[in-house]
């Protein structure tokens, strides 16, 4: 399986996973998306960090840090949850001061409707880029952390390897930060 | 009552009221907030359009547009069926080229926690300056629809009359127009 | 010659050409480039329009409206000056609500310091997407305007047809209304 | 005399003063605006920074970082150059990810046509907001820096001793950043 997500176990925000289950099915999740990047003293964006996972069935996949926003929980609390879940502890995130997503993805349980698709659910994502200036330490749920150059990242092999629309959102950021190539 | 989009009759979104209201304490949901504009030739702001409500109790407030996401639903379907909802059938509006929101406005059910409260729920809401060519009608939900130029908008009686922090997000989209006095 | 905007003859901003040509060895110039787009109802970006020119040597290329920002002009002035300039009198532009930029492109005059490239002159141009109703006649300076697919337009074979970098621009406006393919 | 950075003695940008003085009459001037604004670990802004300044009359100004971009010079190396002017060699600036401007400031040397009044020329400025981590020392054209919350920013005092429309830019700063009061 490869949906956004998928892997990491995350706190139910208050829900069983039974529960879960059954909203997935009824109501739109919010979730965080973030494309962690490294930049450079001018403030430049030099290289994206991608996770590499492999699924139940040995498959191969590269992803952004992805995960649910929780019951109570704040945009900016998600978001360092989330980064801290796939990169570790001692990344250094930089948040952004600018609280607006630079993209919202829609995925949908059907293709065609967006670009972005989750066979599990409709969930809505806010998208951020985010420099991180520490190290990143690849979490239970992902084999690696791997840096890629704007043109390595807007690649068709990279696209190759990146599932439910997220090549997509990862050129999206990088024309956001113009160094789209 | 006076929290966001109390008054309106939603649909469901295929969720019954009572587990609607379950879910309501278990995980954010997804809003929509649209400010209604009035723009002269030249695309610039001139008027900003503001919802007259009245409670239960007969108090007075004024409200910009808002509404769930519903499941397998997307923004901008989302964003036309609420302006729909609460301006009429023949408001004309122009949805956004961009489609990223020029805010999150985060509505905790709990005071402090952000600028924004709503006593039902937690509730994230997509937030958009929508230009309307046509004629605006109240829906059963509002008393009347009135038009603000930036000055009235961003006034203390202005902000008096409106609820949830509203004032604060109405204030964003002016700056965000760059009309705020 | 295949510079920005090379072939209109502008006004000079009460700077004779002489002048003109002296400060542009000396200062950036301002600069407006704006992306022609056709919407459907749902005000989702459909088509991107195109100028067809041929410079002296009879080479064809394909580029986007750009012009000067004239002294005590505003942006929005010279963002519908330049439109009227390059799509004639009755394209019907709907300038944007946000008066800023999507983009910043500099044009250097040496190769290599940014993605755009301008061999007069060192111009700043504030780059906008706008959203076109009525019907565009190429002016004396454009053989012809086309109309393309966000697909077609961000196809390589278009990127070989513009000149000075324009063809990351047209990229980085897809990009920015969310149809980058 | 209280125009945007009429103190400080810039570089020409290789043109002399006399030629800048008659350019200046002639063309619009490309200009740089930079909020300096402290954040806390969470990226959120907590103070912003406003450079005191005394006029050859001894009137007392508050004002943000302003100056021009030069010839040949990219807005990244002038939005550097000038936060060093202004606040000190070791201010330590984080240069945006993302180089679009959150606003642009039309300055004209006639009072009405836009916010933004600057007797000496047309100016245009790009304006962003630049958090700065560390010691920031008044340079030779200001008195001091002084550090407000974003609620005295956007106080009528402070406004009563920003110049040229720059209480206004600073409000939109608040606003872009989710912290306008």
């Amino acid at each position: 399986m490869t949906d956004m997500a998928e892997l990491p176990p995350e706190p139910s925000g208050w829900l069983s996973d039974r529960e879960l289950n059954h909203v997935r099915g009824e109501l739109p999740l919010l979730y965080i998306n973030a494309v962690p990047v490294r930049i450079n003293p001018h403030g430049e964006l030099t290289h994206v960090g991608l996770l590499l996972r492999a699924d139940d069935d040995g498959m191969i996949s590269r992803a952004i840090v992805a995960g649910r926003v929780l019951y109570h929980e704040t945009i900016r609390d998600a978001l360092l949850r989330n980064l801290e879940k796939d990169l570790g502890p001692v990344a250094l995130p930089r948040l952004p001061l600018n609280p607006t997503p630079f993209c919202i993805a829609e995925y949908f349980p059907t293709r065609g409707i967006s670009k972005y698709y989750d066979s599990r659910q409709h969930a809505v994502a806010l998208a951020y880029v985010v420099p991180v200036d520490g190290d990143c330490e690849p979490s239970q749920n992902a084999l690696d952390i791997a840096w890629f150059t704007p043109e390595e990242a807007a690649s068709e092999d990279i696209a190759a390897e990146m599932m439910g629309g997220q090549e997509s959102l990862l050129k999206q950021a990088l024309a956001h930060c113009g160094v789209l190539p």
